[in-house]
């Protein structure tokens, strides 16, 4: 939990008690951050070493990843509160609503980063620019969006269409 | 189901049977795709109007979201197969591994966006960029990366460390 008791005018929602979708871990994020006390509010492409550890049985799906130096990371900030609607990150009773801010407390508490990779080894990626807490869950690594074209044939494209 | 059956050269990995951690859906998503067939493979801002549609029991949280004209969406691609680790996108018998492609087919298909938005009317969020087909689970909005600066108070740093 983020926070145990909510702080001046923020306000809470009833969470339904089953999920609508589930999700497996498939890897773990090391940081030198052991406590969320510890951890920067946001990563910093110069920031500290961090390994993005991807578990064997998905190890082939990392295949062709060496081709990319700039990554979007995707984890699971297991310890975040997910029922608040207006929070107060400041705790100064000025509050805001949970989409309007990235903070970590939110109904799906899913972070997205953007980090420089700086070596691969094995199921081991070498990055800058997390933020998160040592034992992190791992979601999914993706290319950079700039960085891709898409590799199957445009989609309602016919080849009468076509110049 | 992305496809049914695996094409040339692609590997499958066997899922657990159970679930690390669960989703909310938070809203839909509106867009004039109905079928995967119909959709862009990735989103284009000057492309259609889409509606960002978030359900009632969350339209607090988009309170203070009118300050930002760019967000980041994550919606969960809910016909997507999710055990395939290399694929072949072209169905060339080229293979790629999984992490290093955008494809909708991944462990945990969440797709992540950025959107130019066009108008908020109450719980509605007119945009342009989506790439998704009518009727796609919303899962979280987030101001866009570059333009926030967290609100909260940096982490690790004492009164006596600021000159």
């Amino acid at each position: 939990m983020e926070q145990s008791t909510l702080r001046e005018n923020e306000v809470s929602a009833s969470l339904p008690s089953g999920g609508d979708a589930h999700l497996h871990f498939i890897g773990t994020v090391r940081t030198p951050w052991q406590s969320r006390g510890d951890a920067p509010r946001q990563g910093d492409i110069n920031g500290p070493l961090c390994t993005i550890e991807v578990f064997d049985h998905w190890d082939l799906a990392l295949k062709g990843i060496e081709k990319y130096r700039t990554l979007e990371i995707l984890y699971w900030l297991h310890e975040s509160r997910r029922d608040i609607v207006l929070q107060s990150p400041a705790n100064n009773g000025e509050v805001h609503g949970t989409f309007s801010i990235r903070s970590p407390v939110r109904p799906n508490p899913i972070a997205t980063s953007i980090v420089q990779v700086v070596s691969i080894t094995g199921n081991r990626i070498l990055v800058r620019g997390m933020d998160c807490i040592d034992g992190t869950p791992l979601l999914d690594i993706k290319p950079e969006r700039s960085l891709v074209l898409p590799i199957a044939p445009p989609k309602g494209v016919h080849p009468m269409d076509v110049e």
